[in-house]
């Protein structure tokens, strides 16, 4: 009579390619919660500590992509797939490009592992590496592609960070990857420049960023009447926060950049903007918000 | 013998020129919380409502100003206050100006309000007319200039919206109170590209509006980091989040925006600026984060 047992589930065996610092990140979290790891690098000194920790290190890319059916790319850049899997057997298997690219890459990737006989998930990552197994970092993965691989692999996906799938469009993570990035890219041209206003008056930057970071955490929200105007097509807004309204405060902003010894650079386009969607709408953008603004940037 | 009644201490009385819809506004704070208010408005019938409601009509200015010590200033803009003000006679009053002015224009209306005998505290409202009164929408009035004028009018001044005193300099009010909206600025810049950049697929405004806003919510505390280096004149930052690594993730920003066919107006200064930053200080700058550009904006 045997001893009945009760034993974990088996966790998915992983096949990770590329261990800059980001892959590096990701491996650890894999190797921590119990996943058998199967690991390459084009520099396979980079492999030594991972190995130290439990990773199999293949001698090759392609005895890594044998290895295990789940294959999460993690390597420099688009150009870097090629060169490493070009000529590596990806029939049956799960391919999870966690590289950055664009839209039409990893559209233009999904079409290449399809051809393959390879199921294809596009991730585009929004956190550092530091921010990987920090769940309370914010952190997460867009994953985009095929729904059945990410239903199929979701809880492995999930170890190292946030998984939010978007979309069947393989294109979608990407998409979205860089819609957030070019948005945080703004807000940050903004956070220099307010930083620049204040940098030689006798004003603590410590208790300065405080405000202006609650102010910027409050007014984020705005993007969701942004997406409500463009979803209605009215873009009719309160009196209070039109676009001739906020385009006559602007004069006061560049006013007192001018006055501050500051460049305006980064506000001046985002102001002509304002100035062009008002003009092309005549009488009926004063009563608007910027959802105009959206529409005009369409080339 | 007469009975001992304990009496609500009397509220202060208020004297209020303006009455737009900033100014219509907080008349309303003030009255609803039993503050006997003195209202006047170049074009009277604006006062109308605010009569039915409790408040007192003043003929003229001068009338307005003599009746309380305490005036708060809510017309349009800077000139505006000379034509309402120039002859009317401000000695020993508390004027609390609330209108949008730069520092420079502050500092200036100080130095009147100190030739004609009155104390003067300057104020920037951050906030729209629909927030003032409603404690929950988080918006504030930035104050500066005299500290004891805000420190004895703290609670009526505290009536309709939050109070953040924050310094001596009559010019540091509208100096934050600038700083921040054009952060803001930056930041619905960044909301408007990216939108731009879903408004063709098929992505729903509302469910990209929950990411974006989260999104720039869990990132504007960098803020605090940009603080800290420009506390220290150390703007090493680490190796995920340095200029080189953000300067090489734009040209796929700038490939996305066009590969949708939008324009990059709105992000292209921030990047040329991140490229000068690179340039300015060789190998050092590859390991600097975003605090070096704060130094560039100035002329």
């Amino acid at each position: 009579m045997t001893q009945n047992t009760v034993e974990a589930p088996a966790k998915t065996p992983v096949t990770l390619l590329g261990l800059g610092a980001m892959g590096t990140a990701l491996a650890r979290t894999w190797l921590a919660a119990g996943h058998p790891l199967t690991v390459w690098n084009r520099t396979a000194a980079r492999a030594e500590a991972l190995a130290a920790e439990g990773a199999k290190v293949a001698e090759s890319v392609a005895t890594a992509v044998a290895a295990n059916q789940l294959v999460v790319v993690v390597l420099l850049d688009d150009a870097s797939v090629d060169e490493a899997l070009g000529g590596v057997d990806l029939a049956g298997k799960d391919v999870v490009n966690l590289i950055t690219s664009t839209p039409a890459q990893a559209r233009a990737r999904a079409e290449w592992a399809r051809e393959r006989g390879a199921r294809y998930l596009d991730g585009g990552i929004m956190a550092v590496p530091p921010m990987i197994g920090v769940p309370e970092s914010g952190g997460y993965v867009f994953y985009s592609g095929s729904r059945e691989l990410f239903d199929e692999h979701r809880e492995t996906l999930a170890v190292p960070t946030g998984a939010t799938y978007v979309g069947g469009d393989a294109g979608f993570a990407a998409l979205h990857d860089v819609a957030l990035l070019s948005a945080m890219s703004g807000m940050f041209a903004g956070i220099t420049h307010a930083f620049a206003l204040i940098r030689k008056e006798s004003i603590d930057p410590a208790a300065f960023a405080a405000l202006l970071s609650d102010w910027l955490v409050a007014m984020a929200p705005a993007a969701h009447q942004t997406a409500e105007h463009l979803k209605s097509g009215d873009y009719t807004t309160g009196v209070a926060s039109n676009l001739a309204m906020q385009s006559a405060g602007n004069q006061t902003l560049l006013d007192t950049a001018e006055g501050q010894d500051i460049s305006s650079e980064l506000l001046v386009p985002y102001y002509e903007l304002m100035r062009r969607a008002l003009d092309s709408a005549a009488e009926a953008a004063d009563e608007e918000g910027t959802a105009r603004m959206v529409d005009l940037l369409r080339r």
